[in-house]
């Protein structure tokens, strides 16, 4: 018999208070002053066998030529392929289940969905995402990048942990209920 | 010499892990299950001294037929002036700073604003509120009415407290900082 688990989703990220990712110019200068290691982003980052993000994020952390994700397989959803800037890239122009698929093939048990909203909104539509993990940064932004983008799909949640940091970070972990 | 310190405001509210305060539709049946005194309501109310509310939910609370915040002093900021639920109500037409006078004349110290979204952000939008306090209920709702509305006034935050309930509710303290 086949096993037809697939891997379980993560989706990380800091938001305000008022629940957006970034400022309408998807600047996020407002995180620059909190620690990710304090958000326990060592600890949730060995946690994950591989990544999933968009291309759009990629591009951005391809520019920036630090690739601080060591080598666990990251796959990128986007709309052509490109050569990557790692070998544990992998360009993949397939739908989400298909890439799904890829990754249950891949054997990886746990895979860190890299924001931004738009990757986001495409798991959480779908209902892909087990576990969401959320570092609220003690600012209102007025507006901005939700976290999700709008859509109609509910989903109920059971709260895992919640821990408030000295620098006014609360780290919120749910999972699908 | 005049006294001038006006009354804080405070804006308490329950909100989904994605910022809503309502479904689109303004539907709250997604609170239903959770018991306010749990999130500290009483407590809370016991420390305003009076509450200032939009026309659209004092109607909504008058036409329930359910008046549950005693005899506290509360302004209505309304297009048009009508004959209150209770004698303790007051419409009042004129502009929020207009609103906030009164209020310092009726030597207020500590008010609560009173949601929907449309009325924290008037006071949001003018730097009026000094706490923000907002109990995240454990439910993505992909849309629906955001906390604030879309504007360009940022506010950062001090978080005062942080405090995990039984049931899932993260109720964060916020001041401003």
């Amino acid at each position: 018999m086949e096993e037809n688990t697939g891997p379980s989703f993560v989706m990380y990220s800091a938001c305000s208070v008022d629940g957006f990712i970034a400022r309408e110019d998807g600047s996020v200068g407002w995180l620059s002053e909190y620690d990710p290691a304090s958000a326990g982003y060592g600890e949730f980052f060995d946690s994950v066998d591989g990544l999933v993000m968009g291309a759009k994020t990629y591009e951005q952390v391809a520019n920036s030529g630090k690739w601080t994700y060591g080598n666990k397989p990251c796959i990128v959803l986007s709309n052509q392929t490109r050569k990557p800037f790692r070998q544990c890239v992998e360009f993949f122009t397939g739908r989400v289940e298909e890439a799904v698929d890829l990754m249950r093939e891949w054997k990886l048990g746990r895979v860190w969905v890299v924001g931004g909203a738009s990757i986001f909104t495409q798991f959480h539509k779908k209902r892909l995402i087990d576990d969401y993990i959320i570092a609220i940064v003690p600012i209102m932004l007025g507006s901005g990048i939700p976290l999700i983008q709008s859509c109609d799909v509910e989903v109920r949640l059971a709260l895992v942990s919640s821990r408030a940091l000295d620098s006014g970070l609360v780290l919120n972990h749910y999972r699908t209920a």
